[in-house]
């Protein structure tokens, strides 16, 4: 009898699942459902106004796309539900969504509808970055051990995400049960369980494997309302990866066509997922997640303290190692910008003459410039800075234009600029004791734009094996659900028959890469400038833009 | 009886010609004419390639815009040749030609057809800096007064674009009989006549009514072959503004329709033309002259050792003043830029939509955006700094960006920092003596963007005083015209009669000028930054690009 797996990848817009042959390997159909309401920066659904930085989505988008891909991939790929030994999800995070004792999403409840801290708070939602500070400050009063999560908490975890709560809508704060991380809610929707996956409280919870949470003490010291919130509104429950959380429930099981045989997975970080999907289960070999933004993770058998990367933590992707994890906030998201708000009018035509769309014109022209030839260096810091400096009031910066300045040269600047900051990270792990072997790339855009790909290699001097692995995320999510179902003891042992090795590999142009050198000492030294407090011109914009 | 000047203005891409009543000011007819070769930065017209840096133009171009401007004045005005009194020009400058001792520009002839260094060499012509840096350095050495240049030599200028002929093509400049200003040249075709003038020297020639030119020794020193050559192929005669250079030769009066008894004025640099033309024969009044770049021009009653500026010249403009220049060699340039270059797609499609033209539709996008609001600065250097600074290898800068940056957002800081770049020259004016009393605006962009100019009132914090006198340049010459007939005794007293003083004032929004205030104090910092030495990153990436 074959057995099947359920994985699905919830990204920031949409959700993806696929259904996999747990022995082979071999993905039967893959189904996408985006998200009715998207991302809600300006208004509630009502029409209620959102604060500035808000980010937020309706749970409900989230279970009808469970529904609607789950569904979808059944009925594509005929596997019988019988067949289907485990489903398990990945999820972007730190998400978070308050539930009532019943389960119940708050904003599903017309008291809270108008209410913006009622839904879920997305990643990108940046609303308490004073909060996030304060915590920052109360670590270091407590002698909290800060290697775990890089010395600077962010407003995108969830300590800072469930005060903000507490300070702007004490209502939201009461009536909250328990504060899910989204990809936990799906498990508890699915099971009726109480859950918290391990990937998601080291990373994105101030929870780590040796010190649990932060204590009581210093929750209590921010804010007296936040007192014993551990272990009431924030379960201490964690769950291990390739766990078993429980089976679904039969009101679930009918909805998704499956069986309460079907077990569930403990959720991941969607940008973790793809470490057992591409084979990765060892150390030192660096995965780059290249999508909107990049995530750089990579495992080591020790735990480090690593000034301004997100974080690491142990058991949380591939037990027994710790696993590290560097961000940069932006990467195709400033790629896009640049081709939404700054490629003239000229080079869509150009581009309908040849014949071509607009991104292979642009990548042909910018394929042919030599490294330095545009005299232009860029600081890729459209979203802030999110490793090494962790600051998101941080801008990017385009310098060496002149008045015959060409639209590819400033687009093949912004890619080396996302090439720089990635060698910052890469060199950041090396000085501090994590030696990076390997470099392993996956993502849509790795797979689009073998420009990009060259230039990362030369810029990093190292070769780069890009994984041709089209659903690493779901794909992973499968290789868990593997573990949790029994068919495999462990996510090194599904990853060994499981992975999906094939790619291709870009090797550094040694010319090339004694240039890209040159522009990376000035990278370094602008970065510094500016981004250590030699210059805060940024930060003053920001505040002269907000006054 | 009626008598009628022509004042013809020569620009970078054309020329154009008004007839003008000298007793009433009226102007009764204008003509512009293209050149047809423009400029050559690529290749000579049978193909030859020209070096990097190169900018170069066919004077044949100019006679025929001379023609053709002039009888098309005549014609379309019908005022009789016999009223035309004068006729004077101005033109872009140093734009320096060699002619054989025929007074026929090298270029006309087969044996230089192909001879990149025996055509005009335009202002914006820069192959030669190091020759131009090795001059000032020697200046030192000889103790040579370098306030009338503003202390440091540019390669736009007479004496490195000479030596340059005679290091990069010695038959050229074996063959060259006379280098000519362009504008002294036209004047030689119209009289026959040798001649040099003040304006022309006094700003570009390294000459100053003190000391003359550089001494022989100097030039010696720098290079043997260029012993002698004041007084042999650098005319030392030179010509004061509204001088009578001789009559229109029989042989031109006939090309032209007039007669041998139309007198020829000296010529000026065309920036400096406007300055009666619009009433500014007083001190301490500031012209800015915006047009693809800006000209700081200026009164003053005594000589002033100010670093950075172009420099300054006596009796070169308004006699008896000192008239000092600065400049910001890019201004609509980088606006022009930025719509071909960054404008994207959509901008063009909504302001067809909506029947505007895009630089309308973008003007009024960038007018409800407040002071400080994008978060943005901008460094105005894509054509490199003239004064303060004085170096061509410096380039631009946008900082700031983030994902939500619209292009409104970039175009209004692009304008914000070329405001600010007018402020440096400004207040290096007033922290040397040279007060700046009064501002005045013009130039077609001033009477064209009134957002600019709002800005830099702003920027300011000082009322500015837009001229409509569109044809400043043009009209300027005339009112030269009407002093070398003998109409009126002096440029002062034909400009009391003649200057055009309509226009409008822009006033300072207090709010504003605070908010600037701030972003002028954050522009200062990096100015100084990138172009005082601190950080060198330009000059080493245009190395780089370079190498």
């Amino acid at each position: 009898m074959d057995k099947f797996v359920i994985g699905i990848d919830f990204g920031s817009l949409s959700a993806r699942a696929i259904i996999v042959n747990a022995l082979t390997g071999e993905i039967l159909a893959e189904k996408i459902s985006e998200f009715k309401h998207q991302i809600m920066y300006d208004c509630l659904p009502d029409g209620t106004p959102l604060p500035d930085k808000f980010a937020i989505q309706h749970p409900k988008d989230y279970i009808d796309a469970l529904i609607e891909t789950v569904t979808g991939v059944l009925e594509i790929s005929k596997v019988d539900k019988n067949d289907v030994v485990a489903i398990a999800n990945d999820f972007t995070t730190c998400t978070l969504l308050p539930v009532d004792k019943d389960g119940t999403p708050l904003c599903f409840k017309d008291e809270f509808k108008n209410e913006p801290h009622a839904y879920a708070k997305l990643w990108k939602h940046h609303y308490s970055q004073d909060l996030a500070d304060a915590i920052t400050k109360k670590c270091k009063d407590f002698n909290i051990p800060s290697a775990s999560f890089g010395g600077k908490v962010s407003s995108e975890w969830l300590i800072p995400k469930v005060w903000e709560t507490l300070k702007y809508s004490k209502k939201t704060f009461d009536a909250t049960h328990l504060f899910y991380e989204a990809g936990d809610y799906i498990n508890y929707y699915l099971t009726g369980k109480e859950n918290h996956s391990v990937c998601f409280m080291g990373f994105k919870g101030l929870w780590s494997a040796e010190n649990g949470f932060l204590p009581n003490e210093l929750l209590t010291s921010l804010d007296k309302g936040l007192a014993g919130v551990i272990g009431s509104k924030i379960s201490n429950k964690i769950d291990p990866v390739g766990g078993c959380i429980g089976c679904l429930t039969e009101e679930v099981a009918k909805k998704l066509n499956l069986t309460t045989k079907t077990v569930v997975a403990t959720s991941l970080i969607d940008a973790h997922a793809p470490i057992p999907a591409i084979g990765l289960c060892e150390t030192g070999n660096l995965m780059l997640v290249l999508g909107t933004s990049t995530c750089h993770i990579v495992n080591s058998d020790k735990p480090l303290d690593i000034k301004g990367i997100c974080g690491y933590a142990k058991d949380s992707v591939v037990p027994p190692y710790y696993t590290y994890e560097a961000s940069q906030p932006s990467c195709g998201d400033q790629f896009q910008w640049f081709i939404d708000n700054a490629l003239p009018k000229s080079y869509f035509e150009k581009a309908t003459e040849q014949g071509k769309n607009v991104h292979t014109y642009l990548q042909e022209l910018a394929s042919n410039l030599k490294p330095g030839q545009s005299g232009l260096i860029s600081i890729d810091w459209f979203n802030g800075n999110r490793s090494i400096l962790n600051d998101a009031n941080l801008s990017a910066l385009i310098l060496g234009l002149n008045i015959n300045t060409k639209p590819e040269e400033i687009y093949r600047a912004l890619i080396e600029g996302t090439a720089f900051g990635t060698k910052m990270i890469v060199d950041n792990f090396n000085d501090n004791g994590l030696k990076i072997e390997k470099i392993t790339a996956t993502g849509g855009i790795a797979n689009k734009n073998a420009m990009m790909m060259q230039i990362y290699a030369d810029v990093l001097n190292k070769e780069i094996f890009v994984s041709d692995c089209a659903l690493s995320g779901a794909y992973g999510s499968a290789i868990y659900a593997t573990v949790a179902g029994g068919i495999y003891p462990d996510v090194t042992t599904a990853s060994s028959f499981l992975a999906k090795t094939t790619g291709k590999y870009y090797y550094p142009n040694k010319d090339n890469a004694k240039i890209y050198q040159k522009l990376y000492t000035e990278y370094k030294t602008l970065y510094n400038y500016f981004g250590k407090g030699e210059n805060d011109v940024m930060k003053r914009l920001i505040e002269i833009k907000n006054s």
